[in-house]
């Protein structure tokens, strides 16, 4: 067992992400930035409850040009919120339908308004939206003179970019994640229903020191599997079958998010060149992925392996992506994302491929780049097939 | 063991929620729904997968007027959308930032915008917009004719009643929560990490045949706990301590949603007191919640108990609420909120006080409305504080 690292973030690490957002924020000419999502408000509080599965109550952080970011909460998050290094935290007694912190905002940001200044607000490519879209609008309403503009790319730059400390989290649960998949020759066994291995997998995960297994998704089918991102069947593991499972495990907020293979008794060869082709495109890919190197470029260098099985660039629309308080984080692995890769970035490289009749494979590590390139923060998948 | 359900829904169940559906966009002049989120997009469609954790990729189902709903997916998820009951599925190589769904949706509407028709979307309560704010945008841009109405009031009046299967589904996961929580005594000990037994009890939960245990909150501290939202800590469990534990385990996608209170060797007359005036809150709610009371009502009814030791009404917002595919539904047991219960609602009744210095306490269970009142679907707290 490693040394577990320990929880949280020192008050130098939230003023540190602030101080380099506003800094970017006056070059991009945003006075303010408004965020709705947990892993924004997360970012730059240190705010961390499991209460935002509940949909039932917005939650607000403000940040401004200067100074710490401001909360306006529920009045049920105050006391957790206390705890963080916040000063300014305004709360209502919510749920409110009429006014779920409406009114709080719109006192905030009126001054702003008043002298048509720019809130920021993520809107792009991999965001959401949440608080109400009602509310939303109604609050821009009570702010004629504000213009709103796309933060999305500013945070993105911020957060593609790890700190010591996450990359420590992410070692952490990356290390978990492998020390439970290395569990599956005891745990899977043909006849079990793929139920069960899944919840035999998620007890692992937990006994091995996750927080919680919250994603694992899989496939299992004789000479392969045709979908990865289905719920499992109760269909009996069965000599023959080919076995994958993704898993999203989670230590202190921070998520790994890998793979792993097997064959249950024996592998066709068609299964075992797929294997072989897929070891060999991530092994390009790690090999490939340093400062410097674009994202695209990445996505090509893998493709190119592929391309000795597969040509015709496959349906999961990218080949890996960014990874930390999120499953699936930017940049992405594929050819729309000219993202240039950097130190302390930490990525998945994914690569896929369909064979055979309908059957699909998946290849999945992570990696934090480093100056001298990617290192592993999964434990490399065997180089032959697993049979288990 | 109690017998487990089948998984999943006959198709006739999807038929009768679009049914039910189509007629009430009649009536309220709505002539297609667009849905973004994973509860709606499943209750309409069947469709269930973790996938959605990824935030990378929309998701969308259009609801027409009359007949099937029409899925607009990446097409990851074109074979799991195939095993549904929908034959129009529609797909895209996602993720594509510049195009993530927005030209098959403007596709998809263009005859609807040209006719000035009306499309419902998801804007109210307990809401959000599952899919860029900037695309959203850019797609009513696009359909410069069409009104757009709020279709959360619809929607909620349809999801509020759960269906047989549904409260087959949700008593499953009910009954596997109350054998859970019954092997806390075997699980906690003194001298343990909070942490460890928030693992022990989520690894319960998984034996004990839930899918997963998503959400899992609480406290533990001297004399009574401070907080109910906060993930645990390392501090081991003392003599002493109030102990409570809030669960949210999952059964093919429906949640249970309830808590239990421990002490820990010892409890004060405080606490005791505490605990005593909420399990006769809890019970008055039990007793009064049947069809034809209104959620306020039922809400002043355990406030009634609830004012003998704390009248200042709470910060928590309200004292239950709904329960189904999502850990919080509507309605809510609040001075909001007048909705009539009615029969196969599936509710939590939760009321909660401070007492002493700053302490909290919170009871929950989960019942369902029936012909003659509400049947407990959890299994009932016991009438003093456990000892542990």
């Amino acid at each position: 067992m490693t040394e577990v690292p320990s929880r949280g973030f020192p008050e130098t690490e939230f003023e540190a992400r602030t101080h380099r957002a506003q800094f970017r924020m006056a070059a991009a000419a945003i006075d303010g930035i408004l965020f709705t999502s947990e892993p924004e408000i997360r970012y730059f509080s240190g705010f961390q409850t499991l209460f935002w599965q509940s949909p039932t109550r917005p939650w607000f952080l403000y940040l401004p040009s200067t100074g710490k970011p401001i909360a306006i909460i529920p009045e049920i998050g105050a006391q957790l919120m206390h705890s963080t290094w916040l000063d300014d935290i305004r709360t209502w007694s919510a749920p409110c339908p009429e006014d779920d912190g409406v009114s709080l905002l719109t006192e905030l940001l009126t001054p702003l308004a008043r002298e048509r200044k720019t809130l920021g607000v993520m809107k792009g490519h991999e965001t959401g939206l949440r608080m109400p879209l009602g509310d939303y609008e109604r609050l821009l309403q009570g702010l004629p003179n504000l213009s709103i503009a796309d933060a999305t790319g500013l945070v993105r730059s911020l957060r593609m970019i790890k700190s010591e400390r996450e990359i420590e989290k992410l070692a952490h649960i990356c290390a978990i994640g492998s020390r439970t998949f290395a569990k599956i020759p005891e745990l899977a066994h043909e006849g079990q229903p793929f139920e069960d291995l899944f919840r035999a997998f998620r007890r692992e995960g937990l006994a091995q020191g996750a927080d919680d297994v919250p994603y694992l998704v899989g496939g299992a089918d004789q000479g392969g599997y045709h979908d990865v991102i289905s719920p499992p069947s109760r269909r009996p593991l069965a000599r023959g079958d080919v076995l994958m499972l993704d898993t999203g495990a989670v230590w202190d907020g921070y998520y790994c998010d890998f793979d792993r293979n097997f064959a249950v008794g024996t592998a066709d060869e068609a299964t075992q060149r797929a294997y072989d082709v897929l070891w060999r495109a991530t092994e390009a890919g790690i090999n490939a992925a340093r400062a410097g190197v674009t994202c695209h470029q990445l996505y090509q260098v893998m493709r190119g392996v592929i391309a000795e099985l597969d040509d015709r660039g496959g349906d999961v629309g990218r080949l890996g992506h960014g990874l930390g308080m999120q499953l699936t984080e930017w940049p992405s692995h594929a050819p729309f994302d000219h993202t240039p890769i950097a130190e302390n970035m930490v990525l998945t490289l994914e690569p896929s491929l369909s064979y055979g009749d309908a059957r699909i494979m998946v290849h999945e590590e992570n990696i934090v780049i480093r100056e001298d390139g990617a290192q592993l923060l999964s434990e490399r998948a065997s180089r032959d097939l697993p049979v288990i």
